[in-house]
């Protein structure tokens, strides 16, 4: 993962927490003692963000030495060791709280993926996630998101179209916004249009819409907007999904069904970092 | 609230979220149109972020007009509108993603904090926070958890002191270490010591910790710890909190029930913005 | 124009331009003085920037007044007034050079693209740009072009796919690419695909591609290949296209004709700021 | 070449480049995969910009191999390789188009330069640039002048005097502002002073400026202004230079010609990156 | 010292320093030419900031080797060779400056600690300083004040409690204060109430201030209220104390006596930086 | 004063004394309070930085009012008020300790440079400074020093040439240096030379240096340079100025006295901020 902008934001992290200094660890931890340490999974779930932990300590102190047991993308079950640390123990315990923080919330992330991308095998459709993400933290819940197994939608309002509701009104009716859009955008990019009633996804389809999205329908709304749609536009489920029956969503034919609970709402996957004694 | 650092995260939030430019809606929603909205809430809870609301939209677009309806902390039952939106379509659409997603998580954890400090009314017991927070948000996140009624912890590991475990390992006893805080530390903060067992109960004490946490204990240990301790030092109930019963904590006279998953596993409250017809 | 990040721009670049303060300027022109200036173009073409002369001066000195006369997209010759300037002397020639080296850098652009797009009036093919642009003004130099009358292209490495030759390498073909592309990328973009034979056409074609690339193919080569693609595919005309004849390019039927030089080359618009006597 | 900002600038670009991913690459070139290219000049120029080579890919991945074989300042003809690359075909890949798009513009200053200071030879007068350049380039541009045997004007309105005829109006005449800049600078910088007849030079000299800027004069006129000042000033010959006969100008014995359309008016030299197959 | 924002502010102060490029150096010292040299003390004095020597050339040039002989905290009399250096004159000359001038500046501050804490020494009072640092510099002040053996007052307004006499004032009295102030703080905290009469103190210690500090009063006066106290509180002498006799403050039995002077009114320690023939 | 930088400087200041928040003030003193204050001299001095007081509240609270009654460079004794506040009682706490801090130390530069004028007056030495400035606040610095009536050095390496001992050994002589440098820099630029005797001071006029600086010589080898120089070049006395009798130095006739203890050893001018009652 070539990312420029980890570094960044790991360092404006660390500030964030070390503040002026670590008073506690600077006054009662020798310069010289060492550690050797465990990041140790307290839960069942798919790892994500070892490479956050390579990085923090990298920024702190290049000496401390980080061993990745499990890769992003590795399931883990309670009592499984992640990676192992060695080195100073000041930079280890300094470093502890923001690699923790990350690594827990990245792999809460990938965990839930996995759990939805497994309700739904065998259809064909895609569990995708959405733009509620964390502020400043999108490119890393995203990178989540597709360790557990899903799909990314549009990374912001730059790299991808869809015409919700509000734009509709605006634009005076579908035909016409998607015109307008086709007129102004990228040539790389394609159109998606938001449609609640089959009324709308019938004048999506005449616009020649490349992607609708069927949002906060009921399933035998979806199957039948589906049905007629019947390939010519990509179909795409949304609207609380996070609280759906995700196979039967599925099982309509939809090709994408996008969650935003996937990162709006994270359980932290427990994982602590233990010292040998 | 003076946050001189506000601003600075939204523009990157906004940055973030925005991309190269919001091609949909310069595509197809005309400079000229007006729009008049409502964040609703979809779901019962505490508001927090309100600022960011009249932020946000003051630095994309300072004709924008937003009121506010339910300050921070005020409580919202479903359909509840928290704040009006008045202006150029252009800009509200634009501001509008970054603006819930923390509008959101943030209430999110506000109604968290409240449900747990409701748990405790009655007792002397103050639900604290952690530094398990957000990489990013966590004065963001400290003042949701104030704002619902609870009380902070450190914000970072230069303005409070407080020596666990591999510390009093490294330190050569809870003695030591205490001892090698207090010599190197502004006389401004005090010294709290994690403890596990009722023997480190005791030596916290007799090195005159001013705060003693009781990490992972029973009920019944933490009451013995409280009954000992007698008010000598605060003392500080912790470990997996976010699952347990926090009257039962709260009843063994500890001052302060600090809660990782305040902050670390947040339920996004459901609030959208919808536009009058 | 919403844009968050133009004000960081221009003050990186009035700082390049001042250094440690305008010691001329300081030195010998009072602090009373005020001015009333012209920019004045000096060659005929199309206006691109205005918003820059704005914000310059916003930034200096509010007190500054700019009425812009002739907005962006429109058409000068020689001689005529762009925009008026009046207010503190110092604060204008302060701000000068850097207001006028991205307004001529900007016109430059949207003339050059104007002049482009009038080639190939009256075909179906739109004039693009490329990522061959300045490095630090992207955004600025993709708007001149759409100012001019062109169309962008994608903006960077994530907002659209586009396979090259490298990529064919290695990944061991067309198809190879484009389906390991359409497995790991967000359902919004579409995926074109860098040609320079039949053969190549033929194979992107197959894979379903979504846009072909013509690459240093002879008007002939082009010819042959947009009627073999017959729609089922958008097709784009590229490799030195600064020096080519883009009518006849134009009337082999291509959708977009894309041009490095547009931003690789720029002439500057040539502008100057008078005083009125 | 110590450069503490040009890192800074080059993360800059690539981030601007490559957005929140190169996601063509990433999909389908494996991480595995290795490349070996080669920087081949496709027209006959003056190479410039070796270290951003150098740099880019050392801030991308410092396992790729950037081997120079032509130097910043030596001259290369159609076909000629300027360096070597090799290592993770990713990394290559990505960092290509910044790579390129630098230093064929840096390129390019430089060769227009080496051919304007070639139509001065066996004169005294040196080719110097201006402050037209692009916002955020400058120091890359104005070393791009000297790599081509130029010479550099002010960097800043800081690091030079510059009165021109707008001061020269504010202050009073030439006289009074010689006087109040000599008066405010620091003493190590010299005093230069535009004219643009025989009336302001002789005011200029006896001022005592030290350099004497003959704006937008005929040759003639040059001639009779240079043999009057007859060396007790630096002359500078200045005013749409390049579009002038530079020969016939230096001939009039002027010290320095400066050109903004060296920075203002850019060909890029064009180079490529090809891989071995 | 694990500092993340040290290389960042030695960045800025290096390129304050450098501005656009060292045209001295650069012009006339050979880029192979080498050089040796000592940075020797030239007064007699306590040594902070090595470090930064160190760090700067470790971001000017990795080559040049910095041999540190007396480390922070150590005594150097005239003459004394605090450290060598060697490498590439031209790395050194650009990193002189910015390194000479911190390296005395807290070098400057040390000495002035250690003499003071020297004037205390056998009482238990301890030298501290405040928040009268010069902006940008506080976290190397203060680093500079412990490495002459003085003590922390608190970094900032977050990190520590003042009550002073306007917001004494504002609350409408010290209890309210204090009380306000106790229910809204991290319970890490201890709450230091400015004083300036006996009734100040008796109000301060009923509403059970943590710290009381004794402003502006004469050496009497600070031994009745610590007297009174009788180490119910700490006692802090503060008000122009870098110019009383510290003694006599010291031997009143106050437990911090913390002086602005330490840091706004700064002599720098003479080192200077000789290269070997 | 324009500056670009002074807001981004003063922000950065405030984060480093503000920290997470001013907790006391945020605690104790409601939101509704409102103060009038005074910023009053308690020692005699010239005045410098009251742009600071005006920006640095402008910036935490625009309503805030802030009258100056003495501008920079005004004199002030004792008891003298500078400057009013009114406002919010929070918003001017906050501001308090950075005004202050800026506004004591740049008065103190002031103060000194009005100093060392004073001591030279009716000869035609000009006080100036040095580059031995807090990194961070050199153009601040270098302001009040102007604002003292002093004279500015070179801001940086890049705006001024100083050929010092270690260049001219480097370069094989003050000639070769010298010629070096002529060739390199831009033409807008003096070329100083530093000479430690009357040999180098006749090698530097034969070398047509403009300025020679006279380093660390007695009074009567000055007087002999100077009176050999004769007005062929500038002279520059320099070398522990702060320590010298300045005015028999200055009637040895030099031009210019430089002095690094004007910003390496500054003495805060006491000023403090009293509320109205």
């Amino acid at each position: 993962m070539i990312n420029l902008g980890l570094d960044d934001f790991l360092i404006s992290a660390l500030k964030e927490d070390i503040g002026t200094g670590d008073i506690t660890t600077e006054s009662c931890v020798p310069a010289s003692a060492v550690s050797h340490g465990f990041f140790k999974a307290k839960a069942e779930g798919v790892v994500c963000g070892v490479d956050v932990l390579r990085r923090v300590f990298a920024l702190i102190d290049p000496a401390v030495k980080v061993t990745v047991l499990v890769e992003d993308g590795g399931r883990v079950k309670k009592g499984d060791i992640i990676a192992e640390i060695e080195g100073a123990s000041r930079s280890i315990l300094t470093g502890e709280r923001v690699s923790l923080n990350l690594l827990q919330h990245m792999s809460g992330i990938a965990t839930a993926t996995a759990e939805a991308s497994a309700s739904v095998v065998g259809t064909k459709a895609r569990i995708a996630d959405t733009r509620k993400t964390t502020p400043g933290l999108r490119v890393l819940e995203k990178y989540a998101v597709k360790t557990g197994g899903g799909s990314n939608h549009r990374f912001n309002l730059s790299d991808g179209v869809l015409i919700k509701d509000n734009h509709i009104v605006a634009a005076g009716g579908i035909r016409n916004a998607v015109e307008a859009v086709r007129n102004n955008i990228p040539h790389t990019l394609k159109i998606e249009v938001e449609t609640e009633t089959m009324e709308q996804v019938k004048e999506a389809l005449d616009a020649v819409a490349d992607i609708i999205m069927l949002d906060n329908m009921t399933v035998p709304q979806m199957k039948e907007a589906v049905d007629f749609i019947a390939g010519r536009a990509k179909t795409e489920a949304s609207g609380n999904m996070g609280e759906r029956d995700l196979r039967q969503v599925a099982e309509t034919g939809v090709d994408i069904i996008s969650i935003g609970a996937l990162t709006h709402t994270v359980r932290a996957l427990d994982i602590s970092l233990k010292f040998a004694e």
